[in-house]
Protein backbone atom coordinates (compact mmCIF):
# COMPACT_ATOMS: atom_id res chain seq x y z
CA UNK A 1 0.00 0.00 0.00
CA UNK A 2 2.77 2.31 -1.05
CA UNK A 3 1.17 5.73 -2.51
CA UNK A 4 3.63 8.11 -4.96
CA UNK A 5 3.55 11.79 -3.97
CA UNK A 6 2.60 13.51 -7.28
CA UNK A 7 2.48 17.27 -5.90
CA UNK A 8 2.53 19.41 -2.45
CA UNK A 9 1.39 22.72 -1.85
CA UNK A 10 1.33 24.50 1.19
CA UNK A 11 -1.98 26.02 1.34
CA UNK A 12 -4.27 27.73 4.30
CA UNK A 13 -1.91 26.80 6.83
CA UNK A 14 -2.10 22.85 5.51
CA UNK A 15 -0.43 20.96 2.39
CA UNK A 16 -2.59 19.72 -0.31
CA UNK A 17 -1.16 17.23 -2.10
CA UNK A 18 -1.62 15.15 -5.17
CA UNK A 19 -0.88 11.22 -4.94
CA UNK A 20 -0.72 8.32 -7.28
CA UNK A 21 -1.19 4.34 -6.49
CA UNK A 22 -1.48 1.23 -8.50
CA UNK A 23 -5.00 0.31 -7.07
CA UNK A 24 -5.93 -3.64 -6.75
CA UNK A 25 -9.26 -2.93 -6.86
CA UNK A 26 -9.33 -0.92 -10.62
CA UNK A 27 -6.38 -2.92 -11.50
CA UNK A 28 -4.87 0.68 -12.50
CA UNK A 29 -2.78 3.46 -11.27
CA UNK A 30 -5.41 5.70 -9.61
CA UNK A 31 -5.08 9.66 -8.49
CA UNK A 32 -6.68 11.59 -5.38
CA UNK A 33 -5.95 14.64 -3.62
CA UNK A 34 -5.41 15.11 -0.02
CA UNK A 35 -5.54 18.44 1.61
CA UNK A 36 -4.44 18.13 5.29
CA UNK A 37 -4.78 21.12 7.97
CA UNK A 38 -2.39 22.38 9.69
CA UNK A 39 -2.43 20.22 13.32
CA UNK A 40 -0.21 18.78 16.46
CA UNK A 41 2.59 15.94 15.33
CA UNK A 42 0.50 13.24 17.47
CA UNK A 43 -2.92 14.65 16.02
CA UNK A 44 -5.44 12.94 14.11
CA UNK A 45 -8.05 14.39 12.07
CA UNK A 46 -11.27 14.20 10.69
CA UNK A 47 -11.75 13.27 7.30
CA UNK A 48 -14.35 14.10 4.55
CA UNK A 49 -14.80 12.26 1.35
CA UNK A 50 -15.68 14.63 -1.27
CA UNK A 51 -16.66 12.14 -4.43
CA UNK A 52 -16.96 13.70 -7.67
CA UNK A 53 -19.10 14.41 -10.66
CA UNK A 54 -19.42 13.47 -14.51
CA UNK A 55 -16.30 14.34 -16.31
CA UNK A 56 -13.96 14.98 -13.78
CA UNK A 57 -10.78 13.97 -12.15
CA UNK A 58 -9.50 14.77 -8.61
CA UNK A 59 -8.61 18.40 -9.83
CA UNK A 60 -11.88 19.97 -10.24
CA UNK A 61 -12.35 19.95 -7.06
CA UNK A 62 -9.25 20.82 -5.37
CA UNK A 63 -8.71 23.54 -8.16
CA UNK A 64 -12.34 25.22 -7.49
CA UNK A 65 -13.99 23.66 -4.70
CA UNK A 66 -13.05 26.46 -2.27
CA UNK A 67 -13.09 24.01 0.75
CA UNK A 68 -9.41 24.57 2.49
CA UNK A 69 -9.91 27.78 4.22
CA UNK A 70 -13.45 25.78 5.74
CA UNK A 71 -11.34 22.26 6.47
CA UNK A 72 -8.11 24.61 7.72
CA UNK A 73 -10.38 26.40 10.19
CA UNK A 74 -12.91 23.03 11.25
CA UNK A 75 -9.66 20.70 11.69
CA UNK A 76 -10.62 18.52 8.96
CA UNK A 77 -8.85 16.49 6.30
CA UNK A 78 -10.58 16.62 2.91
CA UNK A 79 -10.03 13.51 -0.01
CA UNK A 80 -11.15 13.91 -3.33
CA UNK A 81 -10.65 10.71 -5.83
CA UNK A 82 -10.95 10.29 -9.41
CA UNK A 83 -13.97 9.16 -11.02
CA UNK A 84 -12.96 5.93 -12.87
CA UNK A 85 -10.32 4.33 -13.71
CA UNK A 86 -7.60 5.05 -16.97
CA UNK A 87 -5.56 4.68 -18.86
CA UNK A 88 -4.97 2.88 -22.66
CA UNK A 89 -6.00 -0.55 -21.64
CA UNK A 90 -9.66 0.63 -19.82
CA UNK A 91 -12.85 0.41 -22.18
CA UNK A 92 -14.33 3.66 -22.48
CA UNK A 93 -17.39 5.19 -24.22
CA UNK A 94 -18.40 8.12 -26.67
CA UNK A 95 -20.53 9.18 -24.03
CA UNK A 96 -19.50 11.88 -21.40
CA UNK A 97 -21.33 9.76 -19.24
CA UNK A 98 -19.92 6.28 -19.38
CA UNK A 99 -16.88 5.28 -19.06
CA UNK A 100 -13.76 7.05 -18.08
CA UNK A 101 -14.76 10.09 -15.73
CA UNK A 102 -18.50 8.03 -15.50
CA UNK A 103 -17.53 5.14 -12.93
CA UNK A 104 -20.90 5.82 -11.15
CA UNK A 105 -19.25 4.37 -7.63
CA UNK A 106 -20.12 0.87 -8.66
CA UNK A 107 -18.82 -2.55 -8.69
CA UNK A 108 -19.16 -3.63 -12.79
CA UNK A 109 -20.25 -6.75 -13.23
CA UNK A 110 -20.90 -6.64 -17.03
CA UNK A 111 -18.18 -7.08 -20.18
CA UNK A 112 -16.05 -5.54 -20.79
CA UNK A 113 -16.13 -3.18 -17.79
CA UNK A 114 -15.66 -5.36 -14.91
CA UNK A 115 -12.26 -5.70 -15.06
CA UNK A 116 -11.31 -1.98 -14.06
CA UNK A 117 -14.70 -0.74 -12.94
CA UNK A 118 -14.47 -1.29 -9.61
CA UNK A 119 -15.18 1.93 -8.33
CA UNK A 120 -17.48 1.16 -5.38
CA UNK A 121 -15.00 -1.53 -3.89
CA UNK A 122 -12.17 1.16 -4.86
CA UNK A 123 -13.72 3.69 -2.52
CA UNK A 124 -15.29 1.72 -0.08
CA UNK A 125 -12.53 -0.25 0.81
CA UNK A 126 -9.28 0.43 -0.84
CA UNK A 127 -9.17 4.35 -0.69
CA UNK A 128 -9.85 4.40 3.04
CA UNK A 129 -7.29 1.19 4.34
CA UNK A 130 -4.67 4.05 1.97
CA UNK A 131 -5.86 7.01 3.54
CA UNK A 132 -5.54 5.45 6.98
CA UNK A 133 -2.33 4.48 6.39
CA UNK A 134 -0.58 7.48 4.99
CA UNK A 135 -2.30 10.79 6.87
CA UNK A 136 -3.39 11.89 10.08
CA UNK A 137 -6.73 10.00 9.47
CA UNK A 138 -9.06 9.98 12.23
CA UNK A 139 -11.36 7.08 10.94
CA UNK A 140 -13.52 7.03 13.33
CA UNK A 141 -14.78 10.46 12.56
CA UNK A 142 -15.74 10.00 8.59
CA UNK A 143 -18.09 12.44 7.18
CA UNK A 144 -18.64 11.95 2.73
CA UNK A 145 -20.41 14.54 0.53
CA UNK A 146 -19.88 14.56 -3.41
CA UNK A 147 -21.61 16.67 -6.61
CA UNK A 148 -23.94 15.19 -9.11
CA UNK A 149 -22.47 11.35 -9.82
CA UNK A 150 -20.68 12.26 -6.99
CA UNK A 151 -23.62 12.95 -4.66
CA UNK A 152 -25.02 9.46 -5.98
CA UNK A 153 -21.74 8.71 -4.43
CA UNK A 154 -21.66 9.68 -1.45
CA UNK A 155 -25.84 8.99 -0.51
CA UNK A 156 -25.33 5.14 -1.71
CA UNK A 157 -22.13 4.62 0.01
CA UNK A 158 -23.67 6.34 3.19
CA UNK A 159 -26.40 4.54 2.92
CA UNK A 160 -25.43 0.99 2.69
CA UNK A 161 -22.36 1.19 5.44
CA UNK A 162 -24.73 2.50 8.28
CA UNK A 163 -22.77 3.92 11.50
CA UNK A 164 -19.61 4.91 9.11
CA UNK A 165 -19.69 7.99 8.04
CA UNK A 166 -20.47 10.48 11.03
CA UNK A 167 -22.57 12.95 8.79
CA UNK A 168 -23.64 12.54 5.10
CA UNK A 169 -24.51 16.34 2.24
CA UNK A 170 -24.31 16.12 -1.36
CA UNK A 171 -24.61 19.27 -4.05
CA UNK A 172 -27.20 18.78 -7.08
CA UNK A 173 -27.02 14.58 -6.14
CA UNK A 174 -28.27 12.54 -8.90
CA UNK A 175 -30.75 10.57 -6.17
CA UNK A 176 -32.41 8.09 -8.57
CA UNK A 177 -30.83 6.42 -11.13
CA UNK A 178 -33.38 3.46 -11.58
CA UNK A 179 -35.34 7.16 -12.50
CA UNK A 180 -32.91 9.29 -15.03
CA UNK A 181 -31.44 8.81 -18.34
CA UNK A 182 -27.65 8.92 -16.48
CA UNK A 183 -28.90 5.91 -14.45
CA UNK A 184 -30.50 3.74 -17.13
CA UNK A 185 -27.28 3.97 -19.64
CA UNK A 186 -24.63 3.53 -16.66
CA UNK A 187 -26.22 0.79 -14.51
CA UNK A 188 -27.41 -0.94 -17.37
CA UNK A 189 -23.88 -0.83 -18.69
CA UNK A 190 -22.27 -1.89 -15.45
CA UNK A 191 -24.32 -4.28 -13.70
CA UNK A 192 -26.63 -5.31 -16.14
CA UNK A 193 -30.68 -4.66 -17.17
CA UNK A 194 -32.14 -6.44 -14.31
CA UNK A 195 -33.22 -3.73 -12.25
CA UNK A 196 -33.23 -5.46 -8.93
CA UNK A 197 -29.64 -5.06 -8.71
CA UNK A 198 -29.56 -1.33 -9.38
CA UNK A 199 -31.59 -0.68 -5.90
CA UNK A 200 -28.24 -0.83 -4.21
CA UNK A 201 -27.40 1.99 -6.24
CA UNK A 202 -29.90 4.08 -6.04
CA UNK A 203 -30.06 6.25 -2.76
CA UNK A 204 -34.04 6.50 -2.85
CA UNK A 205 -34.55 2.91 -3.07
CA UNK A 206 -31.87 2.10 -0.21
CA UNK A 207 -33.69 4.35 1.66
CA UNK A 208 -37.73 2.50 0.45
CA UNK A 209 -35.63 -0.77 1.76
CA UNK A 210 -35.17 0.58 5.12
CA UNK A 211 -31.73 2.59 5.10
CA UNK A 212 -31.04 5.13 6.47
CA UNK A 213 -29.31 8.27 7.91
CA UNK A 214 -29.19 10.10 11.02
CA UNK A 215 -29.48 13.25 9.14
CA UNK A 216 -28.84 14.52 5.91
CA UNK A 217 -27.66 18.18 4.36
CA UNK A 218 -28.71 18.32 0.36
CA UNK A 219 -28.24 21.86 -1.94
CA UNK A 220 -29.60 22.08 -5.75
CA UNK A 221 -29.54 24.33 -7.67
CA UNK A 222 -33.03 25.74 -9.21
CA UNK A 223 -31.52 26.86 -12.53
CA UNK A 224 -29.63 23.35 -12.76
CA UNK A 225 -30.24 22.16 -16.55
CA UNK A 226 -29.80 18.99 -15.24
CA UNK A 227 -32.59 19.72 -12.22
CA UNK A 228 -35.54 18.09 -14.05
CA UNK A 229 -34.40 15.38 -15.96
CA UNK A 230 -31.81 13.91 -14.70
CA UNK A 231 -31.34 14.86 -10.53
CA UNK A 232 -35.49 14.93 -9.71
CA UNK A 233 -34.47 16.04 -6.28
CA UNK A 234 -38.36 15.81 -5.59
CA UNK A 235 -37.85 11.99 -5.38
CA UNK A 236 -35.74 12.24 -2.29
CA UNK A 237 -37.51 14.40 -0.51
CA UNK A 238 -40.70 11.77 -0.95
CA UNK A 239 -38.64 9.40 0.16
CA UNK A 240 -37.23 10.89 3.12
CA UNK A 241 -40.60 12.03 3.72
CA UNK A 242 -42.18 8.54 3.79
CA UNK A 243 -39.30 7.16 6.08
CA UNK A 244 -39.49 9.65 8.58
CA UNK A 245 -35.92 10.78 8.13
CA UNK A 246 -34.21 13.91 9.00
CA UNK A 247 -33.15 15.71 6.28
CA UNK A 248 -32.18 19.75 4.97
CA UNK A 249 -33.27 19.71 1.35
CA UNK A 250 -32.50 23.00 0.29
CA UNK A 251 -33.76 24.55 -3.11
CA UNK A 252 -31.18 27.32 -3.90
CA UNK A 253 -32.59 29.91 -6.38
CA UNK A 254 -30.59 30.98 -9.43
CA UNK A 255 -27.14 28.32 -8.62
CA UNK A 256 -26.79 25.94 -11.78
CA UNK A 257 -24.85 23.05 -11.73
CA UNK A 258 -21.44 24.72 -11.85
CA UNK A 259 -18.05 24.75 -9.16
CA UNK A 260 -19.70 28.43 -8.62
CA UNK A 261 -22.69 26.67 -7.55
CA UNK A 262 -20.49 24.06 -5.31
CA UNK A 263 -18.12 26.50 -3.60
CA UNK A 264 -20.47 29.32 -2.93
CA UNK A 265 -22.11 26.30 -0.41
CA UNK A 266 -19.01 24.01 -0.33
CA UNK A 267 -17.90 26.34 3.30
CA UNK A 268 -21.45 25.62 4.76
CA UNK A 269 -21.38 22.15 4.19
CA UNK A 270 -17.51 21.62 5.70
CA UNK A 271 -18.94 23.65 8.83
CA UNK A 272 -22.39 21.24 9.03
CA UNK A 273 -19.80 18.27 8.79
CA UNK A 274 -17.50 19.53 11.52
CA UNK A 275 -20.63 20.30 13.90
CA UNK A 276 -21.25 16.38 13.53
CA UNK A 277 -17.67 15.43 13.06
CA UNK A 278 -16.92 17.04 16.26
CA UNK A 279 -19.62 16.09 18.50
CA UNK B 1 -18.63 50.78 -25.96
CA UNK B 2 -20.31 47.71 -26.16
CA UNK B 3 -19.49 44.22 -24.32
CA UNK B 4 -20.57 40.81 -25.28
CA UNK B 5 -21.79 38.57 -21.89
CA UNK B 6 -19.43 35.23 -22.54
CA UNK B 7 -21.04 33.56 -19.28
CA UNK B 8 -22.94 34.50 -16.44
CA UNK B 9 -23.16 32.25 -12.99
CA UNK B 10 -24.64 32.92 -9.90
CA UNK B 11 -22.01 32.49 -6.77
CA UNK B 12 -21.89 33.41 -3.46
CA UNK B 13 -24.88 35.45 -3.97
CA UNK B 14 -23.58 37.41 -6.34
CA UNK B 15 -23.22 37.39 -10.51
CA UNK B 16 -19.51 35.82 -11.67
CA UNK B 17 -19.62 36.85 -15.42
CA UNK B 18 -17.36 36.87 -18.38
CA UNK B 19 -17.33 39.08 -21.03
CA UNK B 20 -15.56 40.54 -24.17
CA UNK B 21 -15.26 43.11 -26.20
CA UNK B 22 -13.17 45.12 -29.62
CA UNK B 23 -10.52 46.87 -27.92
CA UNK B 24 -9.12 50.00 -29.12
CA UNK B 25 -6.18 49.80 -27.44
CA UNK B 26 -4.93 46.52 -28.73
CA UNK B 27 -7.00 46.24 -31.77
CA UNK B 28 -7.90 42.59 -31.18
CA UNK B 29 -11.24 41.19 -28.84
CA UNK B 30 -10.21 40.91 -25.31
CA UNK B 31 -12.00 38.55 -22.22
CA UNK B 32 -12.31 39.72 -18.83
CA UNK B 33 -14.15 38.25 -16.06
CA UNK B 34 -16.43 40.56 -13.41
CA UNK B 35 -17.84 39.53 -10.57
CA UNK B 36 -20.34 42.21 -9.09
CA UNK B 37 -21.72 41.02 -5.33
CA UNK B 38 -25.59 41.16 -4.76
CA UNK B 39 -26.51 44.61 -4.00
CA UNK B 40 -29.64 47.13 -3.78
CA UNK B 41 -30.91 48.29 -7.00
CA UNK B 42 -28.76 51.97 -7.20
CA UNK B 43 -25.94 50.93 -5.30
CA UNK B 44 -22.55 51.48 -6.48
CA UNK B 45 -19.69 49.41 -5.04
CA UNK B 46 -16.24 49.98 -4.75
CA UNK B 47 -13.88 47.76 -7.28
CA UNK B 48 -10.69 45.76 -6.87
CA UNK B 49 -8.94 45.45 -9.70
CA UNK B 50 -6.64 42.08 -10.08
CA UNK B 51 -3.54 41.33 -12.54
CA UNK B 52 -2.69 38.17 -13.62
CA UNK B 53 0.57 36.52 -14.44
CA UNK B 54 2.73 35.03 -16.80
CA UNK B 55 0.72 32.65 -19.20
CA UNK B 56 -2.36 33.49 -17.12
CA UNK B 57 -5.66 34.69 -19.00
CA UNK B 58 -8.64 35.69 -16.72
CA UNK B 59 -9.99 32.62 -16.30
CA UNK B 60 -6.83 31.37 -13.63
CA UNK B 61 -7.95 33.78 -10.81
CA UNK B 62 -12.10 33.37 -11.45
CA UNK B 63 -11.31 29.46 -11.18
CA UNK B 64 -9.07 29.30 -8.44
CA UNK B 65 -8.39 32.44 -6.88
CA UNK B 66 -11.08 32.33 -3.60
CA UNK B 67 -12.11 35.68 -4.11
CA UNK B 68 -16.13 35.49 -4.12
CA UNK B 69 -16.52 34.97 -0.82
CA UNK B 70 -14.64 37.97 0.56
CA UNK B 71 -15.70 40.03 -2.33
CA UNK B 72 -19.42 38.89 -1.25
CA UNK B 73 -19.03 39.85 2.46
CA UNK B 74 -17.35 43.41 1.74
CA UNK B 75 -19.53 44.45 -1.17
CA UNK B 76 -16.28 44.89 -3.46
CA UNK B 77 -16.60 44.42 -7.54
CA UNK B 78 -13.50 41.83 -8.52
CA UNK B 79 -12.40 42.71 -12.19
CA UNK B 80 -9.89 40.18 -14.13
CA UNK B 81 -8.41 41.40 -17.41
CA UNK B 82 -6.48 38.83 -19.69
CA UNK B 83 -2.52 39.47 -19.82
CA UNK B 84 -2.09 39.90 -23.65
CA UNK B 85 -3.76 40.76 -26.57
CA UNK B 86 -4.46 37.54 -28.34
CA UNK B 87 -5.61 35.72 -31.93
CA UNK B 88 -4.06 34.54 -34.92
CA UNK B 89 -2.29 38.21 -35.99
CA UNK B 90 -0.64 38.89 -32.66
CA UNK B 91 3.00 38.04 -32.90
CA UNK B 92 4.08 35.87 -30.12
CA UNK B 93 7.65 34.43 -28.71
CA UNK B 94 8.25 30.97 -28.42
CA UNK B 95 9.04 31.58 -24.13
CA UNK B 96 6.09 31.38 -22.12
CA UNK B 97 7.56 35.11 -20.78
CA UNK B 98 6.80 36.95 -23.54
CA UNK B 99 4.39 38.21 -26.31
CA UNK B 100 1.18 36.06 -25.95
CA UNK B 101 0.01 35.88 -22.09
CA UNK B 102 3.16 38.01 -21.42
CA UNK B 103 2.21 41.74 -21.95
CA UNK B 104 3.61 43.35 -18.77
CA UNK B 105 1.28 45.97 -18.69
CA UNK B 106 3.62 48.23 -20.66
CA UNK B 107 2.54 49.71 -23.97
CA UNK B 108 4.88 48.52 -26.15
CA UNK B 109 6.89 50.58 -28.93
CA UNK B 110 9.14 48.35 -30.48
CA UNK B 111 8.02 46.59 -33.66
CA UNK B 112 6.14 43.87 -34.17
CA UNK B 113 4.85 44.31 -30.93
CA UNK B 114 3.74 48.19 -30.53
CA UNK B 115 0.19 47.23 -32.86
CA UNK B 116 -1.38 45.50 -30.80
CA UNK B 117 0.94 45.03 -26.82
CA UNK B 118 -0.62 48.49 -25.69
CA UNK B 119 -1.91 46.80 -22.52
CA UNK B 120 -0.91 49.41 -20.34
CA UNK B 121 -3.28 51.89 -22.66
CA UNK B 122 -5.84 49.32 -22.17
CA UNK B 123 -5.73 48.41 -17.97
CA UNK B 124 -5.18 51.99 -17.25
CA UNK B 125 -7.80 53.71 -19.41
CA UNK B 126 -10.03 51.92 -21.74
CA UNK B 127 -11.15 49.24 -19.38
CA UNK B 128 -12.36 51.08 -16.39
CA UNK B 129 -14.15 52.94 -18.61
CA UNK B 130 -16.02 49.96 -20.42
CA UNK B 131 -16.34 48.76 -16.22
CA UNK B 132 -17.71 51.99 -15.36
CA UNK B 133 -19.89 52.70 -17.94
CA UNK B 134 -21.68 48.63 -17.64
CA UNK B 135 -21.01 47.65 -14.10
CA UNK B 136 -22.52 49.13 -10.63
CA UNK B 137 -19.02 50.41 -10.54
CA UNK B 138 -18.23 53.24 -7.96
CA UNK B 139 -15.22 54.50 -9.93
CA UNK B 140 -14.40 57.16 -7.08
CA UNK B 141 -13.42 54.07 -5.19
CA UNK B 142 -10.79 51.38 -6.59
CA UNK B 143 -8.01 49.10 -5.33
CA UNK B 144 -5.78 47.06 -7.11
CA UNK B 145 -3.76 44.34 -6.91
CA UNK B 146 -2.13 41.15 -8.77
CA UNK B 147 0.12 38.51 -9.86
CA UNK B 148 4.05 38.13 -10.04
CA UNK B 149 3.98 40.02 -13.46
CA UNK B 150 0.05 41.29 -12.63
CA UNK B 151 1.73 42.65 -9.16
CA UNK B 152 3.81 44.85 -11.21
CA UNK B 153 1.37 45.64 -13.05
CA UNK B 154 -0.44 46.62 -9.98
CA UNK B 155 2.66 48.89 -8.17
CA UNK B 156 3.57 50.18 -11.59
CA UNK B 157 0.23 51.48 -12.77
CA UNK B 158 -0.65 52.63 -8.73
CA UNK B 159 2.59 54.59 -8.46
CA UNK B 160 2.33 56.52 -12.17
CA UNK B 161 -1.56 57.11 -11.31
CA UNK B 162 -1.29 59.21 -8.16
CA UNK B 163 -5.09 59.35 -6.35
CA UNK B 164 -6.36 57.02 -8.56
CA UNK B 165 -6.72 53.89 -5.96
CA UNK B 166 -7.72 53.80 -2.59
CA UNK B 167 -5.25 50.61 -1.85
CA UNK B 168 -3.04 48.64 -3.46
CA UNK B 169 -1.59 45.16 -2.66
CA UNK B 170 0.58 42.54 -4.52
CA UNK B 171 1.41 38.82 -4.31
CA UNK B 172 4.90 38.03 -4.99
CA UNK B 173 5.36 40.68 -7.47
CA UNK B 174 8.33 41.16 -9.82
CA UNK B 175 9.37 44.31 -8.41
CA UNK B 176 12.18 45.28 -10.49
CA UNK B 177 12.38 44.39 -13.89
CA UNK B 178 15.45 46.43 -14.26
CA UNK B 179 16.98 43.88 -12.40
CA UNK B 180 15.65 40.88 -13.44
CA UNK B 181 15.68 38.35 -16.02
CA UNK B 182 11.81 38.47 -17.38
CA UNK B 183 12.31 42.51 -16.84
CA UNK B 184 15.41 42.64 -19.19
CA UNK B 185 13.62 40.53 -21.60
CA UNK B 186 9.91 41.87 -21.51
CA UNK B 187 11.51 45.53 -21.64
CA UNK B 188 14.11 45.22 -24.37
CA UNK B 189 11.69 43.28 -26.66
CA UNK B 190 8.14 45.98 -26.17
CA UNK B 191 10.28 49.11 -25.22
CA UNK B 192 13.83 48.90 -26.75
CA UNK B 193 17.44 49.11 -24.66
CA UNK B 194 17.00 52.12 -23.73
CA UNK B 195 17.01 52.17 -19.69
CA UNK B 196 15.81 55.26 -19.11
CA UNK B 197 12.59 54.08 -20.96
CA UNK B 198 12.16 50.89 -18.47
CA UNK B 199 11.93 53.36 -15.57
CA UNK B 200 8.16 53.98 -15.58
CA UNK B 201 7.90 50.47 -15.38
CA UNK B 202 9.42 49.57 -12.31
CA UNK B 203 7.86 50.02 -9.25
CA UNK B 204 11.51 50.36 -7.71
CA UNK B 205 12.26 53.12 -9.84
CA UNK B 206 9.49 54.98 -9.78
CA UNK B 207 9.49 55.27 -5.93
CA UNK B 208 13.37 56.24 -6.43
CA UNK B 209 12.08 58.64 -8.79
CA UNK B 210 9.41 60.09 -6.34
CA UNK B 211 6.50 58.04 -6.68
CA UNK B 212 4.44 57.31 -3.58
CA UNK B 213 1.32 55.26 -2.08
CA UNK B 214 0.02 55.75 0.61
CA UNK B 215 0.01 52.33 1.84
CA UNK B 216 1.00 49.13 0.50
CA UNK B 217 0.32 45.18 1.18
CA UNK B 218 3.11 42.72 -0.35
CA UNK B 219 2.78 39.10 0.16
CA UNK B 220 5.35 37.02 -1.10
CA UNK B 221 6.12 33.19 -0.17
CA UNK B 222 9.63 31.86 0.54
CA UNK B 223 8.97 28.74 -1.16
CA UNK B 224 8.48 30.27 -4.61
CA UNK B 225 11.20 29.35 -6.73
CA UNK B 226 11.42 32.75 -8.59
CA UNK B 227 11.57 34.86 -5.71
CA UNK B 228 16.01 35.11 -5.84
CA UNK B 229 16.01 35.35 -9.25
CA UNK B 230 13.14 37.58 -10.69
CA UNK B 231 11.10 39.20 -7.78
CA UNK B 232 13.61 39.99 -5.65
CA UNK B 233 11.26 41.51 -3.13
CA UNK B 234 14.07 42.88 -0.67
CA UNK B 235 14.84 45.25 -3.76
CA UNK B 236 11.23 46.86 -2.75
CA UNK B 237 11.24 46.71 0.93
CA UNK B 238 15.02 48.53 0.35
CA UNK B 239 13.02 51.27 -2.07
CA UNK B 240 9.85 51.45 0.56
CA UNK B 241 12.49 51.66 3.16
CA UNK B 242 14.53 54.97 1.61
CA UNK B 243 11.74 56.29 0.66
CA UNK B 244 9.93 56.35 4.25
CA UNK B 245 6.79 55.06 2.17
CA UNK B 246 4.09 53.02 4.87
CA UNK B 247 4.24 49.09 3.81
CA UNK B 248 3.59 45.71 4.91
CA UNK B 249 5.78 43.00 3.32
CA UNK B 250 4.79 39.68 4.64
CA UNK B 251 7.65 36.79 3.89
CA UNK B 252 5.34 33.62 4.06
CA UNK B 253 6.85 30.56 4.80
CA UNK B 254 6.41 27.46 2.78
CA UNK B 255 4.10 28.99 0.30
CA UNK B 256 5.62 28.70 -3.28
CA UNK B 257 4.18 30.92 -6.74
CA UNK B 258 0.89 29.03 -7.15
CA UNK B 259 -2.48 29.67 -6.55
CA UNK B 260 -3.07 27.73 -4.00
CA UNK B 261 -0.57 30.75 -2.00
CA UNK B 262 -2.54 33.56 -3.39
CA UNK B 263 -5.75 31.78 -2.49
CA UNK B 264 -4.79 31.41 0.96
CA UNK B 265 -4.06 35.41 1.27
CA UNK B 266 -6.94 36.33 -1.08
CA UNK B 267 -9.10 36.98 1.65
CA UNK B 268 -6.69 39.02 3.54
CA UNK B 269 -5.78 41.20 1.07
CA UNK B 270 -9.66 41.84 -0.34
CA UNK B 271 -10.21 42.78 3.22
CA UNK B 272 -7.56 44.98 3.89
CA UNK B 273 -8.96 46.09 0.45
CA UNK B 274 -12.03 46.71 1.72
CA UNK B 275 -11.09 48.53 4.90
CA UNK B 276 -9.81 51.37 2.72
CA UNK B 277 -11.87 51.39 -0.04
CA UNK B 278 -14.68 51.71 2.70
CA UNK B 279 -12.95 53.98 4.74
Amino acid sequence: MTIETVSTNKAHGGVQGVYKHVSAATGTEMTFSVFVPDHAPDEKLPVLWYLSGLTCTHANVTEKGEYRAACAKHGIIFVAPDTSPRGDDVPDDEGYDFGKGAGFYVDATEEPWAKHFQMRSYIEKELPELVAANFAADMERQGITGHSMGGHGALTISLRNPGRFCSTSAFAPIVSPLNCPWGEKALTGYVGSDKAAWREYDACALIEDGARLPDLLVDQGLADNFFEEQLKTGLLEKAVGEAGMTATIRLQEGYDHSYYFISTFMAEHVAWHAERLKA
